[in-house]
Formats: structure tokens, sequence, C-alpha cells
């Protein structure tokens, strides 16, 4: 589909879903055309835009130039100079920004309702709340009206939404995606989200999101982080009584969720959830709060604006009660959150990522009006701890109850984020593709002919680093390969003189770590070594080589084409 | 020395210097000569102990089993069940510790007055105050009494009484040795330092401190955190205007540090010092200062106390006004220091340490007596911003001005430690070994042979990546060297058959940090490849080697016994 079709049928999905409420502005029907068109032109000219044409919504706290940034309080609204840096890196890709959504006020919610646009409804069933504060965003996207949207998440505002309209929600690690053009709830703990329909596609939203230098407050990836889940992670869930607070028919669904991770060959490691949950305390229950107060109080007790009108009262209460707690409660809640990281990192030692239900209950926009705080608060019982405690999040859908979307969430360290995502495709049995980008840390290639392929007794040392499996490549036909002695049995490889008969032998390629390539070659042993490969397709990649003098007496098994080959006719 | 010896030296000099308001307790003599006398024979049975009979003395806001910790204020006093991790790490490694220093109460100072008592005065020069707040402890080590000392820095407290006892002070970077057991000052902000004599020593008890799983809210090493500094530091040096506050003669001696710096080979580059000083102003100038306040306000405020009798009145001042400050100044001040962080870093692109004066200025106890709070504050100038925005510094002594001891300090990026120790050993002229452990991330090896070797052609590949040479090595007799075709010119190392001659070769060996590696070897251009290398000593490492096809047609080189010596050959 070319950018202007899809903006067409945004334009007329928009009118034919008729929910206004999710909506706070929408760009002119011409301008858009305009701009689709434009770069329809590029595409057409040879421009390689990896998001070219897909037609996104974007939460209004976030700056897009030209719409005013309302963070859902009119009385609040400026009119950004230039697009927030991570809007600008996506319509760098090629991407289009329809309009702004609706959230709760200033960030300030995860049940959707806390809107002076009213209350926003659930995609699927409009007795029921859409989840918030991301609200406008996760319906856009659920009713297909766009491809992708745009979040902000701090206590879970990027992951309730998407439990609630059966949709995807990555939230990246803390300080990858700049929040430079936001207004923030909690600026300590805030980050960009998106939805979409697919993991493969917020991923790679995130991804372009994601890249670049970071900005204020920001972080590049880590030399060694993982790029993907191992082939059989653990997973942890929590104990029992953690679980007693979900909704009837919600235990089963989340057990199922699990059973479908055993099932795919994920170890299951029950943990205790204790030091998590008092994490998730110190968001509201504690004196991070004042980040709200820091945010907008200003704006909300200044005299000029007669004490802001159309503000929330709940959103106000919450907000102006922040503004009398005391820096030395917010000095000593960090202190008690490092514990509790501590407590909460043991906890998740030997595991590679926790699966939670996204939210506990999917609230009606009548339990919700009856007890605006408390089933807000409830909300956030297995969301709120994320961001305290570093952590990366995806939240995917698993299943239905009673005919409404039920959603899990996997959790996974900070920059871990292409582990959470893996484990989340494992559910969803959505394949990931190895050639589109994703919201992952760069590697470095490395192409293995023998004990380190998949499945043979080395592929630990690829897997446990954190390694990446990009395919199976076939070198130049210029290799040879020989049988080397010793435990477990080997491979050498070497490149053939100029001018003498090769053969192309089949490897695979692999994606790992900086620091893991470093470390796996500290460890080789000899007369293994790390040169260049050349493949069929002239690429040169780094490769498994071997020591001429060690090869001299050892078989030539070249003629296999390759140890799995050779393997299986010495075993036949 | 044996233990025993270093002890009776300790308490002979402990009595013959006559500083009693430097210590606050010292162990009972019959104790501790039975503790040094098991470490001699520990010692003598083989133990292997780093740092075996070295005796050091502890500031007193740290814990160690058996004395009481007051943190300057008797009224505090409690008796901690076990050393705090950093301090039975020493003790592990065979330190002693002879007793707890006095410090300015709660680490509230840079001055070493706030003392119940009495003033610490300076080692060299009893007018004039030691500085502080790790007073006590600087002075023991300046007047010879213990081997090393520990002290803590907030805003400078490990470093301005280096300055003005005219000794070595080693701030790490903050989460790397574990602050439990420590009477927090501001916890954010909190690190343990080393007072020595010497870089070597001071770095080599910070590195004991640092080894061993991070604490709570501990970090380990990054990947590639660099093991050294280039041999051509770029060196950063504040613009005029920020070295006017400095004391007469106090310039022409930070000027002379600079030219020495720039005489060894380092490049000096003039930055704006604005951003770190405005960091600085938010230490005590700001909401951080309730750090203080959750420290120990509720001690300084209980009823049960009377009021707590014995503090300060300074003290008492800036940390019950601390107490008063608010949870959104709180927050909006860690947006601001993200800001500054932002804003410092651009300042250090390119640089690799920042060299500033450790104070501006060595006041005398009458001038701390009339002005406690603005002396104290001026004293911070060049220190307070350190620890917030995540930096690490070495302090140390950089001549004299009218007889008294003047001192700089080279400041480092976070787990850059060893960056900051190279270029402070270029200006006192210490040469730091290679073999003894120092405050460092671990590295991997690497033996080069060729265009890698320092003052080659790609040696620049190494020391960018914070490579470290280790030194001169030859290889095992079995290799053979070639001139490969090509430029730059570079020499492929290949093993020889086993049963054909073979030749030792001079190389040089490498220590690079993992990513470093990593990325070396994705980068590297075929022929050559790394893999393992057996050394003269019987050492297998990670070496250079060359693919044999295209050693094939190249000049054997082997005679010459290496690259230098060929290179040599062929030039004249």
């Amino acid at each position: 589909m070319t950018a202007v079709e899809r903006t067409r049928r945004a334009l007329a999905l928009l009118a034919e879903r008729a929910r206004p409420e999710a909506w706070i502005a929408v760009r002119p029907e011409a301008e858009l055309l305009a701009e689709a068109a434009a770069l329809d032109a590029r595409v057409a000219a040879g421009a390689a835009l990896p998001l070219a044409g897909l037609v996104c919504a974007v939460k209004d706290n976030i700056d897009v130039a030209g719409l005013p940034t309302t963070a859902g309080c009119p009385g609040y609204a400026y009119a950004p100079g230039r697009d927030a840096p991570a809007v600008a890196r996506l319509r760098a890709a090629g991407a289009l920004v329809v309009g702004k959504t609706a959230l709760d006020q200033f960030a300030t919610g995860l049940v959707g309702t806390r809107s002076p646009h009213g209350p926003v409804r659930s995609a699927g069933d409009p007795e029921r709340v859409s989840g918030g504060s991301s609200s406008g965003s996760a319906v856009a996207v659920a009713l297909g009206v766009v491809d992708f949207a745009l979040g902000t998440d701090t206590a879970g505002s990027g992951r309730v939404p998407a439990a609630f309209q059966g949709i995807v929600g990555v939230k990246p690690t803390l300080g990858l995606v700049p929040t430079e053009g936001v207004v923030p709830a909690a600026r300590s703990f805030d980050c960009l989200t998106v939805f979409a329909p697919t993991l493969g596609l917020a991923g790679e939203v995130a991804g372009v999101m994601a890249e670049g230098r970071p900005g204020v407050g920001g972080r590049g990836w880590p030399a060694d982080a993982p790029l993907a889940a191992p082939p059989r992670p653990t997973v942890a869930v929590p104990a029992e009584g953690a679980l007693r607070v979900l909704a009837p028919g919600w235990r089963a669904a989340f057990d199922a969720a699990v059973g479908r991770l055993a099932a795919a060959g994920a170890r299951i490691e029950t943990i205790d959830l204790g030091p998590f949950l008092r994490a998730a305390e110190l968001l509201y229950g504690g004196a991070f709060a004042a980040e709200r107060y820091a945010a907008v109080g200003a704006f909300l007790d200044d005299p000029a604006t007669g004490g802001a009108p159309g503000v929330d009262p709940t959103v106000r209460s919450i907000i102006t009660a922040a503004g009398r707690l005391s820096a030395h409660a917010y000095a000593a809640d960090l202190a008690r959150l490092a514990e509790l990281r501590h407590e909460a990192m043991a906890q998740l030692d030997g595991c590679d990522v926790l699966l939670l239900p996204t939210a506990p209950e999917h609230p009606t926009l009548a339990e919700v009006a009856a007890d605006p705080v408390g089933v807000n608060s409830r909300l956030g019982t297995f969301t709120n701890f994320v961001n305290l405690l570093d952590l990366s999040a995806v939240a995917v859908p698993a299943g239905e109850v009673d005919g409404g979307p039920f959603g899990v969430t996997v959790i996974a360290r900070g920059f871990a984020d292409r582990v959470a995502a893996d484990v989340a495709a494992a559910l969803t049995g959505e394949e990931l593709s190895a050639e589109r980008p994703a919201l992952g840390a760069p590697g470095l290639p490395l192409v293995v002919f023998g004990a380190h392929l998949s499945g043979q007794p080395l592929n630990g040392q690829l897997t446990s680093a954190g390694a990446r499996l990009a395919g199976a490549v076939r070198t130049a036909p210029e290799y040879r390969m020989v049988a080397l002695p010793g435990e477990p049995a080997r491979p050498g490889v070497l490149r053939v003189a100029a001018g003498e008969p090769g053969q192309a032998l089949e490897g695979e390629l692999w994606s790992l770590p900086p620091a893991a390539l470093g470390r796996l070659l500290a460890g080789l042993p000899a007369p293994l070594a790390l040169g260049r490969v050349r493949l069929g397709d002239g690429r040169e990649v780094t490769g498994f080589l071997c020591e001429a003098a060690a090869a001299a007496g050892a078989p030539d098994i070249s003629h296999h084409g390759g140890w799995r080959a050779y393997r299986a006719a010495s075993a036949g």
C-alpha cells in the first residue's frame, strides 16, 4: 500500500469507527495527503525509508510540530516549535503522523477515563475502559485506524491499554528513546512506548526511535546487552499468592500462557514477587509522586490561570498532594528503592524474563466512576514497578476470557529488550524477522562451522552470551575442512591457496554482543582462530578458522560440504 | 617489614606525632600485635595476601567490627556487628586496621574543624586546617603512622584533605566500592576513598575494595571500560575565568602542572567549566542537601536525645535546614542535573580527563573559625560536582606554594578510573606497576607482532580503545613470520608444524576491554586472524596469526626474530 492509500484508509476508518474521544487533534486531510504523496514520490525515487508510508498516531503529551501539545488539558496547551526527537526519527524513517490521541490527563492514570474529551472506551467493548494513560493511541491501533501509535509509560501506561485492546505494547528500557519534547509525568521514570498489532512492527518502530545519540538523561546500549533470548529461556512466574488478585477466569488464562511457554521449551521458575510489589508501592505511596508536581505543579497552582480550570479533579488531587512531600522522604525512598532493586534482581537471578498478567482485571466505565482511585491503583499491580526497577517490558495478547482480551507482559532486565521480545514471540507464535531492524543493541557477526552450530555441543557458548542466529550461510568455494582430533569433535576450516580448488562450506551466521565476541575469542583453544571468512555472496565476515600447522595431519572432510553432513555420514 | 613491625612502628609514630584530634579510637596494642602476628604466620605459611601486613586507619563513619561507629558524634555511636564489606575485603587481603579517625561530623564539611575532638590540624602546618571531612585519615597517612587510610567522599572529602596533606586521594566511580556499613552523608552520591603516599598503593587498595559482587545500589565494570589512558592523552583545563578564585601563587602552581603534562606529551584543551560549576551548586544550594537529613535527621530531631547534644552547630544548621526542602524541588533538581550532565559531557567530548586544582586555597584554623560556612563552601569549588556528574577522580600532590602543599585532581568519566590514575602518574612521575592489581576493569590479553606494536601505525587502534600495555613478550620457538604485501606493512605469524624448526618472535602483550577485543576482531582484514599463541614461558594467550594460504608467497622474515628488527634491517 502506498502512503496515500494508507492515509485515505486511516481517515475513512477514523470516521467509521466513531471514537471521537480517542482523538484530540487530527491533521487536515489535504495536508496529510500532500505529505503522503511526497513520501510516495521519495520511495518511488529510491529513498530507503524503513517505515515508508506507515501512518501513526501520537499521544498528546508528545510534541508534533504544527499541532498543539495539550497533555489532555486544553488550558495547558502549547505550540511546540518542533517534533520531539523520537517523533522526528520516525518521520525521517517515512512514518506519517495522522494526529494526536487522548490520554489520562498529564499521563496520570491507568484507566483512560480522566480526559476532558470523555472517557475513552475499550476498542472491543464500549462498556469497559480502554485503560490508560495512553488510551487513544491503543484504541486507534486496535481499531485499525493507524498502523502504530506512540504512548508513554511511567506506571504502565504503555502496557495496560495494550492488554485491554488485545494489541502489542513495547516499553523500552529507560533512556534508550529520548524523552525530550514529552510533557513529563515522572521524569525519572518516563519512557516512550509503541502500540502495534504485531511484535515485529512495534519492535521496528521502537528500534527507529532508539537510534542515534542518547538525549538528556539518555543511555546507550552496553557492550554486552543480549541480542536474543536463549532457545530455552528460564521464565520466572510469581508464587501463587501474588495472583489471587486476578479477575475470575484470568488465572486460568495466565496459567495457559505459562503452559504455552513451557510447551515451547521454556523452563518455568517460581519466584517471590514481594520486592517487586514493594517497589511498586513507592511509585504512588511514596515521595516519587512529587515528580508529577515538579512536572506540572506550577501550572496547576498558577494564580494567573485561576487554579487551572479544566483539570480533572482526581488528577488535581493526586498532583497537588504530591506538592507537599518532603525532599528527605524522596531521598529515603531512593535508598529504599536501591535495596528493593537489589532484592528483586536476586529473585531474577538465573531467570531470563519475568512473566506476569499485564493487569489484574478489565474494569467497566461504571466501576471506575464509582471508585476512580481504587480501581486505578489495582490496575498498576503488575506494571508499577517496571520502570522503578529499570526493567524492559513487552505486553502481548494472550487469549481471551469471556470474549474479552487477556494480556500478559514479558519483563526483562534493562537493555534486555530483545530477550523480552523473543519470549513474547514464543508466546504469540509470531516469527520475528532476522532481517528487519528491531529494538536491540548492535551486534558483531560470527560464522560458525562446527561445535558452535545450533544443537551442537558448544552452541550454548553463543546463546548464553546473548548471541542471535541470523541464519544459514555458505562460504565462497575457496575453503577446505578437516576433522580435528580431540573432544568435543570439531572441524578446522582453512582457506585454500589462490588457484587451488576449494569447497563452499555450510555454516551459520550469528550476531554477538561485542563483549561476548571478545570473551569467546579469549576462551578459544588452539588450533582454532577467528579471522575473515568470505561468503558465497561476497560478504567478508568474522568466522572460525584453523591453524594450518594443526590441520596437516587431520583427515580432509571438505567433500561433505559442511560439518553436519560429515557427522551424519560418519554416524551412518 | 612484617605486620608486627609495621604495627609497632604505627603505634610508636602515633604517640610521637601527637595529633590526638586525628584519632577517635585506637585498638589496644595487645590485640593489634596478636592480629599482626597471626597475619605474619599466615604469610609465612604461604598465604597469598596482596595487602599482607599493611596497617591502615578507617574514617569513623565506616563500620569496623569491635569498634564503635560514631560519625564524629559520640551521641550517635553504635556498635556495628561486622565490618563494612569494603573493610572486610581489605582485611581478607591482609590489611590490619589500627583504629578509627576523626572527621567533620556526619561527613558534613570540607574543613576538618567540625569535630568534637577538636579541629584537625594540617599534617605539615598546625596553623592550617587538615581539610575534611576525611581529616584524620589524611593526617594519619601524611604523618606516616599508617600505610593507607580510608575516607569517604560526597563533595570532595576524599580529595581536599589529600591536597592539604600532600598525599594521594583516590575517589572511585560511584557504586564500584560497596557503601554498606557506611553512615550515609548523601547516600546517592557517597563513595569510599583511599589515602596513600603513592598512586600505586592507593589504586591497589581501591582495587581490592572494588572486587566482588556489587552491593546495594552498586555497579559492575562495563565491558568497554578503558584500562589505560592513551599515551598522549587530551587533558581538559578550565578557561581563565574559573581559576581567578585561586589563592596567590596557586595559579602559577596549576599552570606548572599543566606544563608538566604538556611536556610529557599531553594535548591541552581549554573548556568551559560552567556546567560543572552549576552542577556543583546543586549539592548544597539545591534539594540534594535533603539526602543528609534522610541519613541522620531523625537522630538530630529525636526528642528522646534532647535534641542530640554534642552536635556541631554548623552541621546541625545545615542538616536541619535540609529537612524542610520539598520533594518536588528534589525531582526538579534531578532533571536539572541530567541537563547539566549532558552539557558537561559535551564539554569533555574528545578529552580523556579534566585537570583542576583540588582546592582553591588552604585556609588557616582562624579563617575557618571566622567564617565556617563561607570558607567551607569555597573549598568545594572544584570538587562538589564530581560525584553528581558520575565522574571518577584522583587527587595528587603537584608541588608546593610558599612551602605548603599544592594539589591537583585528575577527573575522568565514570568507570575511567584507570585513565585518571595514568594521567596522575604522568604528573607525579610515578611508574605504575603492570603486575600489581589496581582499580580498573578486568581486561583480555592480546599479543601483537607488527603494525599494532607501540609506535607502529595501527597502535592507535589499541590505545584509543582503552587497551593497556602489559609488556614485551617472546613466543615459544615454534613460529615463523612473513612480510605480507599491502599497506600498512604487516607481518603474518604462523605456527610451524610439529617437528619443524621454529623461531621465538618478539611481541607485545596488551590487555583490552572485552568489547574492544570483539570490535578489533570484527574490523580485522584477511589474511589476519586472532588465535592462540604460545609464549616462551608456556602461557597460551590470544594473539595475531595469519592464514597459511596467504603466507605461501610472502617472504619469510623469521630470522629477524621480530617485526621491529626486520623493519630496522630493511630500512638500513
